[in-house]
């Protein structure tokens, strides 16, 4: 069994099938993730035309199928001429991501999500988190993409192995975590050189929107601050990349901190 | 001016207007990238059907327009229905990236790729090889990603600032920049963890294909081989993440080695 295979079969997959044009405008309006979206061939009136089009903005697998097919999709018998798939998939408590920690005997290794807007981004994020030995990542439930079906794709399988908690307050969260002895390390273009700090013992790494870095209060509530070198011209690099590089410095001097 | 305006207003682009049925189609099916598709709002046919069903396969942007956009659109007058809009970037040559390390009195450091086919990933790259001070990118002219809008977009203006060049032969290429004096790192999870791989002096990072990693005669050219430690469940690294603990482990080693 391939790595695809395993990743559709395993995964704690719960789809949801949104059958009739209100209640597919709304899963799209709503914010909703909606994996792909089954219309009736050559129906282009506009109630169907505004679907597509929020559909596209959305980056959705439009499919056009014959009657026939919609009608042996549908579950209410009320498609009328539209059907959106969503999935959703389990969410783990901050507590399974400590337990994991324990489990293996390690310091706590967590890295938290300032609000990551990118599915792709997220799904890179998790999978390095696997990578680099992480205990599960933390994201946060406003202004975030969830674990949709692009993110389980991009993670290459890891959401199968490393728990994603969601959270309302990260600021509360990192309190509680901070009371269980992390520390927590924010990753900030004005810090110090990440390889300069320490960044050993248990740990939260904070990473920031896409756009706009860590929030204020957030960064407030970091043990300290840690940077990327940057040498270019451009502001800033790939937030999935960012993680990657600063997950692994401390992964460096958690070696380092074990080997010496 | 902010970054998004800078990189469309001053990339060195050349667009080119695709236009007719057969046109359109053709390139599609060559594997050019198209950026976006025009079509004329209400065209059911079947060849208009077979374009848009190839442009949904490479998530190419469809607009539905009138046939008075379509008309002003159109520089040859014989559009039928559809236009597609491609672009290219201008790439520079193996030997503007060495001036470019010259002229900043460094040792050269390159990123060279064997086979990067996903754009986001070599967009990434690009903007990653940017920040982490390597002087080019080199990526070859079979089964890889070119320079496409995508890239360019995903690059976050770095495309306009690190040349990259597109060479046939990636060997040959590593060869004659061997005789300049560079060491070859190949990014392979078999090979001693990068920590403990002396990474400096003039060097080129080659980071192999997303799925099939680097090919064996590319690998048998590299002086040495580098991983990143996995201590995961899956397989792999995302390509573009990769590419950036690899290339940060590199600047790391650079600033020790000029700081001490």
């Amino acid at each position: 069994m391939n790595e695809k295979d395993r990743t559709e079969n395993d995964m704690q997959v719960n789809e949801t099938k949104i059958e009739g044009r209100n209640a597919c405008l709304e899963a799209f309006r709503s914010g909703k993730t909606v994996d792909k979206l089954f219309v009736l061939d050559g129906c282009t009136d506009g109630p169907v035309r505004s679907i597509i089009r929020e559909a596209k903005k959305q980056d959705t697998i439009i499919n056009f199928v014959s009657k026939d097919r919609l009608d042996k999709m549908s579950e209410t018998g009320k498609h009328q001429g539209v059907i959106a798939m969503t999935s959703s998939y389990d969410y783990a408590e901050v507590e399974d991501i400590l337990k994991l920690a324990e489990e293996r005997n390690e310091d706590p290794f967590i890295i938290l999500l300032d609000g990551i807007e990118d599915p792709h981004n997220l799904g890179a994020i998790i999978r390095t988190a696997n990578q680099a030995g992480a205990h599960g990542v933390i994201i946060t439930k406003h202004r975030a993409v969830g674990l949709t079906a692009t993110v389980a794709r991009t993670s290459a399988g890891a959401l199968n192995y490393t728990p994603v908690a969601k959270v309302t307050n990260l600021v509360q969260t990192m309190k509680e975590l901070k009371d269980k002895g992390l520390w927590f390390v924010c990753a900030d273009m004005g810090g110090p050189v990440m390889y300069k700090q320490r960044l050993t013992g248990p740990i939260g790494l904070v990473i920031g929107n896409e756009g706009e870095g860590v929030g204020r209060l957030v960064k407030e509530n970091c043990d300290m601050v840690a940077s990327i070198p940057m040498k270019g011209q451009i502001d800033s690099l790939n937030a999935s990349v960012a993680a990657g590089i600063l997950a692994y410095e401390i992964v460096r001097q958690r070696m380092n901190a074990y080997v010496d």
